[in-house]
Protein backbone atom coordinates (compact mmCIF):
# COMPACT_ATOMS: atom_id res chain seq x y z
CA UNK A 1 0.00 0.00 0.00
CA UNK A 2 1.28 3.36 -0.70
CA UNK A 3 1.01 6.76 1.33
CA UNK A 4 -2.02 7.71 0.35
CA UNK A 5 -4.22 4.64 1.12
CA UNK A 6 -2.30 4.11 4.24
CA UNK A 7 -2.83 8.08 5.69
CA UNK A 8 -6.23 7.13 4.31
CA UNK A 9 -6.61 3.77 6.55
CA UNK A 10 -5.26 5.77 9.67
CA UNK A 11 -7.50 8.99 9.31
CA UNK A 12 -10.65 6.88 9.74
CA UNK A 13 -9.07 5.09 12.98
CA UNK A 14 -7.96 8.55 14.88
CA UNK A 15 -9.29 11.74 15.69
CA UNK A 16 -7.58 14.63 13.15
CA UNK A 17 -5.53 16.04 15.81
CA UNK A 18 -3.82 12.81 16.69
CA UNK A 19 -4.30 11.91 12.45
CA UNK A 20 -1.89 15.49 11.81
CA UNK A 21 0.73 14.31 14.15
CA UNK A 22 0.65 10.70 12.40
CA UNK A 23 1.72 13.46 9.08
CA UNK A 24 4.14 14.72 11.18
CA UNK A 25 6.19 11.88 12.48
CA UNK A 26 6.13 10.24 8.69
CA UNK A 27 7.66 13.28 7.13
CA UNK A 28 10.45 13.88 9.79
CA UNK A 29 11.14 10.10 9.81
CA UNK A 30 11.95 11.05 5.94
CA UNK A 31 13.86 13.69 7.15
CA UNK A 32 15.65 12.12 9.63
CA UNK A 33 16.40 8.94 7.05
CA UNK A 34 17.61 11.12 4.70
CA UNK A 35 20.43 13.03 6.94
CA UNK A 36 21.16 9.29 8.80
CA UNK A 37 21.48 7.60 5.23
CA UNK A 38 18.53 5.18 5.85
CA UNK A 39 15.39 3.92 3.99
CA UNK A 40 13.73 6.76 3.50
CA UNK A 41 10.45 4.58 2.53
CA UNK A 42 10.45 2.40 5.38
CA UNK A 43 10.54 5.39 7.57
CA UNK A 44 7.92 6.74 5.86
CA UNK A 45 5.71 3.34 6.10
CA UNK A 46 6.84 2.99 9.97
CA UNK A 47 6.24 6.67 10.40
CA UNK A 48 2.35 6.61 9.15
CA UNK A 49 1.47 3.32 10.85
CA UNK A 50 3.24 3.48 14.39
CA UNK A 51 -0.13 5.14 16.00
CA UNK A 52 -2.33 2.98 13.94
CA UNK A 53 -3.77 1.56 17.59
CA UNK A 54 -3.39 4.27 19.59
CA UNK A 55 -7.35 4.66 19.64
CA UNK A 56 -7.60 1.05 19.79
CA UNK A 57 -9.86 -0.97 21.74
CA UNK A 58 -8.69 -1.57 25.86
CA UNK A 59 -9.73 -4.89 26.16
CA UNK A 60 -8.98 -5.79 22.68
CA UNK A 61 -5.60 -4.91 22.76
CA UNK A 62 -5.16 -6.77 26.12
CA UNK A 63 -6.23 -9.90 25.10
CA UNK A 64 -4.24 -9.32 21.65
CA UNK A 65 -1.24 -8.93 24.14
CA UNK A 66 -1.84 -12.15 26.40
CA UNK A 67 -2.89 -14.45 22.52
CA UNK A 68 0.24 -13.34 20.71
CA UNK A 69 2.29 -14.03 23.98
CA UNK A 70 3.85 -10.60 23.89
CA UNK A 71 5.60 -9.26 27.17
CA UNK A 72 3.56 -10.03 29.55
CA UNK A 73 5.19 -7.25 31.99
CA UNK A 74 3.32 -4.63 29.59
CA UNK A 75 -0.07 -4.99 31.71
CA UNK A 76 1.44 -4.08 34.60
CA UNK A 77 2.11 -0.88 33.07
CA UNK A 78 0.14 1.80 31.26
CA UNK A 79 -1.94 0.72 28.93
CA UNK A 80 -0.57 3.59 26.80
CA UNK A 81 2.41 1.21 26.45
CA UNK A 82 0.21 -0.94 24.24
CA UNK A 83 -0.38 0.41 21.49
CA UNK A 84 2.96 0.02 19.82
CA UNK A 85 2.98 -3.87 20.18
CA UNK A 86 -0.14 -4.06 19.44
CA UNK A 87 -0.10 -1.90 16.05
CA UNK A 88 3.16 -3.59 14.83
CA UNK A 89 0.42 -7.33 15.18
CA UNK A 90 -1.78 -4.78 13.03
CA UNK A 91 0.61 -3.65 10.28
CA UNK A 92 1.95 -7.66 9.64
CA UNK A 93 -1.95 -8.50 10.17
CA UNK A 94 -4.15 -5.57 8.24
CA UNK A 95 -1.32 -3.64 6.10
CA UNK A 96 1.12 -6.62 5.48
CA UNK A 97 4.29 -5.21 6.84
CA UNK A 98 6.90 -7.97 6.92
CA UNK A 99 10.35 -6.48 7.06
CA UNK A 100 11.08 -7.42 10.96
CA UNK A 101 12.39 -4.09 11.93
CA UNK A 102 9.33 -1.82 10.14
CA UNK A 103 7.73 -3.83 12.73
CA UNK A 104 10.10 -3.31 15.26
CA UNK A 105 10.16 0.32 14.90
CA UNK A 106 6.44 0.49 15.38
CA UNK A 107 6.51 -1.95 18.14
CA UNK A 108 9.15 -0.06 20.28
CA UNK A 109 8.46 3.57 19.48
CA UNK A 110 6.66 4.58 22.78
CA UNK A 111 9.08 2.76 25.21
CA UNK A 112 12.90 2.48 23.22
CA UNK A 113 14.34 -0.57 24.21
CA UNK A 114 18.24 -2.14 24.80
CA UNK A 115 20.07 -2.55 21.06
CA UNK A 116 17.66 -0.40 18.82
CA UNK A 117 18.40 -0.18 15.29
CA UNK A 118 18.74 2.89 13.18
CA UNK A 119 15.33 2.74 12.21
CA UNK A 120 13.76 2.14 15.33
CA UNK A 121 15.64 5.25 16.74
CA UNK A 122 14.69 7.52 14.01
CA UNK A 123 10.82 6.75 14.50
CA UNK A 124 11.65 7.10 17.97
CA UNK A 125 12.59 10.71 17.69
CA UNK A 126 9.98 11.55 14.87
CA UNK A 127 7.10 10.73 17.25
CA UNK A 128 9.39 13.15 19.96
CA UNK A 129 9.62 16.29 17.56
CA UNK A 130 7.88 16.50 14.92
CA UNK A 131 6.37 19.64 14.03
CA UNK A 132 3.07 19.35 16.16
CA UNK A 133 4.50 18.08 19.19
CA UNK A 134 5.08 20.87 22.13
CA UNK A 135 6.65 20.86 25.25
CA UNK A 136 9.49 22.40 27.08
CA UNK A 137 12.30 21.10 25.75
CA UNK A 138 11.43 20.09 22.30
CA UNK A 139 13.07 22.90 20.02
CA UNK A 140 16.57 22.14 21.67
CA UNK A 141 15.78 18.20 20.55
CA UNK A 142 14.93 19.71 17.15
CA UNK A 143 18.11 21.21 16.97
CA UNK A 144 20.30 18.67 18.23
CA UNK A 145 18.52 16.39 15.35
CA UNK A 146 19.88 18.00 12.97
CA UNK A 147 23.48 18.34 14.28
CA UNK A 148 24.57 15.78 16.36
CA UNK A 149 25.30 11.79 15.68
CA UNK A 150 22.20 9.57 15.70
CA UNK A 151 23.06 8.03 18.78
CA UNK A 152 24.16 10.98 20.69
CA UNK A 153 20.75 12.14 19.29
CA UNK A 154 18.55 9.26 20.63
CA UNK A 155 20.05 9.54 23.91
CA UNK A 156 18.95 12.85 24.58
CA UNK A 157 15.61 12.12 23.43
CA UNK A 158 15.16 8.61 25.82
CA UNK A 159 16.66 10.94 28.72
CA UNK A 160 14.35 13.49 28.33
CA UNK A 161 11.81 11.02 28.75
CA UNK A 162 13.05 9.30 31.12
CA UNK A 163 13.71 12.85 33.30
CA UNK A 164 9.56 13.97 32.00
CA UNK A 165 8.20 10.35 33.74
CA UNK A 166 10.78 10.41 36.76
CA UNK A 167 9.74 14.40 37.71
CA UNK A 168 5.74 13.50 37.01
CA UNK A 169 6.30 10.37 39.73
CA UNK A 170 5.15 7.83 36.70
CA UNK A 171 6.85 4.26 36.29
CA UNK A 172 9.45 3.69 33.65
CA UNK A 173 8.67 1.03 31.41
CA UNK A 174 12.38 -1.33 31.64
CA UNK A 175 12.79 -1.20 27.95
CA UNK A 176 13.21 2.53 28.28
CA UNK A 177 15.96 2.36 31.34
CA UNK A 178 17.78 -0.42 29.62
CA UNK A 179 17.59 1.84 26.05
CA UNK A 180 19.03 4.75 27.99
CA UNK A 181 21.91 2.43 29.51
CA UNK A 182 22.73 0.87 26.71
CA UNK A 183 23.17 3.64 24.47
CA UNK A 184 24.99 5.26 27.41
CA UNK A 185 27.47 2.53 27.17
CA UNK A 186 27.84 2.33 23.93
CA UNK A 187 28.56 5.89 23.25
CA UNK A 188 31.57 5.52 25.84
CA UNK A 189 32.84 2.69 24.41
CA UNK A 190 33.01 4.73 20.79
CA UNK A 191 34.57 7.23 22.71
CA UNK B 1 31.57 -6.09 68.33
CA UNK B 2 30.16 -2.98 69.97
CA UNK B 3 29.76 0.52 68.47
CA UNK B 4 33.13 2.19 69.62
CA UNK B 5 34.98 -1.01 68.46
CA UNK B 6 32.71 -0.87 64.66
CA UNK B 7 33.84 2.58 64.81
CA UNK B 8 37.37 2.32 65.59
CA UNK B 9 37.86 -0.18 62.86
CA UNK B 10 35.99 1.67 60.14
CA UNK B 11 38.59 4.64 61.35
CA UNK B 12 41.81 2.74 60.02
CA UNK B 13 39.34 2.09 56.31
CA UNK B 14 38.82 5.51 55.44
CA UNK B 15 39.48 9.30 55.52
CA UNK B 16 38.49 11.42 58.48
CA UNK B 17 35.82 13.17 56.24
CA UNK B 18 34.25 9.83 55.43
CA UNK B 19 34.38 8.39 58.91
CA UNK B 20 32.66 11.36 59.65
CA UNK B 21 30.17 10.64 57.40
CA UNK B 22 30.13 6.98 59.01
CA UNK B 23 29.12 8.45 62.09
CA UNK B 24 25.89 11.00 60.43
CA UNK B 25 24.55 7.64 58.82
CA UNK B 26 24.86 5.49 62.05
CA UNK B 27 23.07 8.23 64.09
CA UNK B 28 20.90 8.99 61.09
CA UNK B 29 20.35 5.43 61.20
CA UNK B 30 19.06 5.54 64.44
CA UNK B 31 16.84 8.12 64.13
CA UNK B 32 14.87 6.97 61.73
CA UNK B 33 14.68 3.25 63.23
CA UNK B 34 13.06 4.94 65.98
CA UNK B 35 10.77 7.18 64.30
CA UNK B 36 9.43 3.90 61.67
CA UNK B 37 9.97 1.63 65.15
CA UNK B 38 12.89 -0.14 63.33
CA UNK B 39 15.86 -2.11 65.85
CA UNK B 40 17.68 0.56 66.48
CA UNK B 41 20.92 -1.54 67.04
CA UNK B 42 20.59 -3.21 63.71
CA UNK B 43 20.24 -0.06 61.72
CA UNK B 44 23.44 1.54 63.98
CA UNK B 45 25.35 -1.58 63.00
CA UNK B 46 24.51 -1.16 59.46
CA UNK B 47 24.96 2.44 59.38
CA UNK B 48 28.59 2.11 60.72
CA UNK B 49 30.10 -1.18 58.71
CA UNK B 50 28.04 0.23 54.96
CA UNK B 51 31.32 2.20 53.41
CA UNK B 52 34.01 -0.53 54.78
CA UNK B 53 35.14 -1.02 51.27
CA UNK B 54 34.61 2.14 50.28
CA UNK B 55 38.34 2.23 49.80
CA UNK B 56 38.88 -0.84 49.16
CA UNK B 57 41.31 -1.93 46.55
CA UNK B 58 39.56 -1.82 43.37
CA UNK B 59 41.17 -5.50 41.94
CA UNK B 60 40.58 -7.30 45.47
CA UNK B 61 37.11 -6.24 45.11
CA UNK B 62 36.68 -7.36 41.64
CA UNK B 63 38.15 -10.60 42.80
CA UNK B 64 35.55 -10.65 45.44
CA UNK B 65 32.31 -10.30 43.14
CA UNK B 66 33.59 -12.92 40.47
CA UNK B 67 34.70 -15.59 43.30
CA UNK B 68 31.89 -14.87 45.20
CA UNK B 69 29.33 -15.57 42.35
CA UNK B 70 27.74 -12.13 43.02
CA UNK B 71 25.87 -9.75 40.47
CA UNK B 72 28.11 -10.11 37.16
CA UNK B 73 26.68 -6.88 35.87
CA UNK B 74 28.33 -4.80 38.57
CA UNK B 75 31.49 -5.33 37.18
CA UNK B 76 30.20 -3.55 33.50
CA UNK B 77 29.21 -0.29 35.65
CA UNK B 78 31.17 1.95 37.81
CA UNK B 79 33.44 0.61 40.30
CA UNK B 80 31.97 2.96 43.00
CA UNK B 81 28.63 0.30 42.94
CA UNK B 82 30.98 -2.25 43.94
CA UNK B 83 31.55 -1.39 47.91
CA UNK B 84 28.43 -2.10 48.73
CA UNK B 85 27.76 -5.78 48.01
CA UNK B 86 31.68 -6.35 49.04
CA UNK B 87 30.59 -4.46 52.15
CA UNK B 88 28.00 -6.85 52.69
CA UNK B 89 30.69 -9.80 52.33
CA UNK B 90 33.32 -8.01 54.80
CA UNK B 91 30.52 -7.14 57.42
CA UNK B 92 29.99 -11.59 57.71
CA UNK B 93 33.78 -12.35 57.33
CA UNK B 94 35.46 -9.80 59.27
CA UNK B 95 33.04 -8.74 61.39
CA UNK B 96 30.75 -11.50 62.12
CA UNK B 97 27.41 -10.03 61.21
CA UNK B 98 25.20 -12.98 60.18
CA UNK B 99 21.95 -11.32 60.22
CA UNK B 100 20.59 -10.98 56.45
CA UNK B 101 18.41 -8.06 56.60
CA UNK B 102 21.55 -6.26 57.98
CA UNK B 103 24.00 -7.42 55.30
CA UNK B 104 21.03 -6.90 52.72
CA UNK B 105 21.14 -3.13 54.11
CA UNK B 106 24.89 -2.97 53.61
CA UNK B 107 24.66 -4.75 50.59
CA UNK B 108 22.33 -2.28 48.33
CA UNK B 109 22.82 0.74 50.20
CA UNK B 110 24.06 2.54 47.31
CA UNK B 111 21.29 1.05 44.55
CA UNK B 112 18.80 0.36 46.04
CA UNK B 113 16.51 -2.66 44.67
CA UNK B 114 13.24 -4.09 44.18
CA UNK B 115 10.95 -5.17 47.44
CA UNK B 116 13.71 -3.77 49.88
CA UNK B 117 12.80 -4.20 53.58
CA UNK B 118 12.50 -1.62 55.87
CA UNK B 119 16.23 -1.42 57.42
CA UNK B 120 17.17 -1.12 53.68
CA UNK B 121 15.16 1.59 52.84
CA UNK B 122 16.71 3.57 56.46
CA UNK B 123 19.91 2.82 55.58
CA UNK B 124 19.90 4.25 51.75
CA UNK B 125 18.00 7.49 53.27
CA UNK B 126 20.27 7.90 56.04
CA UNK B 127 23.52 7.60 53.73
CA UNK B 128 21.66 10.19 51.92
CA UNK B 129 20.48 12.71 53.90
CA UNK B 130 22.82 12.39 56.88
CA UNK B 131 24.17 15.88 58.47
CA UNK B 132 27.32 16.22 56.18
CA UNK B 133 25.16 15.85 53.38
CA UNK B 134 25.46 18.88 50.89
CA UNK B 135 23.37 18.58 47.56
CA UNK B 136 20.97 20.81 46.08
CA UNK B 137 17.53 19.52 47.62
CA UNK B 138 19.19 17.88 50.84
CA UNK B 139 16.90 19.83 53.14
CA UNK B 140 13.61 18.86 51.55
CA UNK B 141 14.48 15.15 51.85
CA UNK B 142 15.39 15.82 55.61
CA UNK B 143 12.45 17.25 56.08
CA UNK B 144 10.60 14.49 54.38
CA UNK B 145 11.91 11.60 56.52
CA UNK B 146 10.55 13.61 59.70
CA UNK B 147 7.54 13.45 58.15
CA UNK B 148 6.65 11.17 55.35
CA UNK B 149 5.70 7.91 55.34
CA UNK B 150 8.62 5.42 54.58
CA UNK B 151 8.08 4.06 51.24
CA UNK B 152 6.64 7.70 50.31
CA UNK B 153 10.22 8.75 51.66
CA UNK B 154 11.95 6.23 49.87
CA UNK B 155 10.49 7.40 46.67
CA UNK B 156 11.54 10.54 47.14
CA UNK B 157 15.40 9.77 47.58
CA UNK B 158 15.39 7.20 44.86
CA UNK B 159 13.78 9.56 42.57
CA UNK B 160 16.50 12.27 43.39
CA UNK B 161 19.60 9.88 42.41
CA UNK B 162 18.22 8.57 39.27
CA UNK B 163 16.92 12.11 38.59
CA UNK B 164 20.74 13.13 39.11
CA UNK B 165 22.54 10.11 37.23
CA UNK B 166 20.28 10.92 34.17
CA UNK B 167 20.64 14.86 34.13
CA UNK B 168 24.38 14.03 34.88
CA UNK B 169 24.25 11.65 31.54
CA UNK B 170 25.55 8.55 34.15
CA UNK B 171 24.48 4.97 33.83
CA UNK B 172 21.61 3.81 36.07
CA UNK B 173 22.51 0.49 37.75
CA UNK B 174 19.53 -1.55 37.06
CA UNK B 175 18.29 -2.63 40.50
CA UNK B 176 18.19 1.30 41.25
CA UNK B 177 15.59 1.54 38.32
CA UNK B 178 13.69 -0.98 39.67
CA UNK B 179 13.85 -0.05 43.10
CA UNK B 180 11.94 3.25 41.67
CA UNK B 181 9.77 1.29 39.64
CA UNK B 182 8.77 -1.25 42.46
CA UNK B 183 8.20 1.62 45.45
CA UNK B 184 5.77 3.47 42.67
CA UNK B 185 4.33 0.32 41.71
CA UNK B 186 3.25 -0.59 45.90
CA UNK B 187 2.37 3.28 46.85
CA UNK B 188 -0.34 2.67 44.16
CA UNK B 189 -1.94 -0.56 44.93
CA UNK B 190 -1.90 0.95 48.80
CA UNK B 191 -4.14 4.43 47.67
Amino acid sequence: MGRNELLAAMKDRMPERRYIHTIGVADTAIELATRFNLDTKKAETAGILHDSCKYADRVWMKEVIKGENMNPLLLEYHHELWHGPVGAYVAQREFHVEDEDLLNAIRYHTTGRANMSDLEKIIYIADMIEPNRQFSGVEELRKAAQELPLDELMSKCITHSIGFLISKGQPVFPDSFQCYNDILQKRRSNI
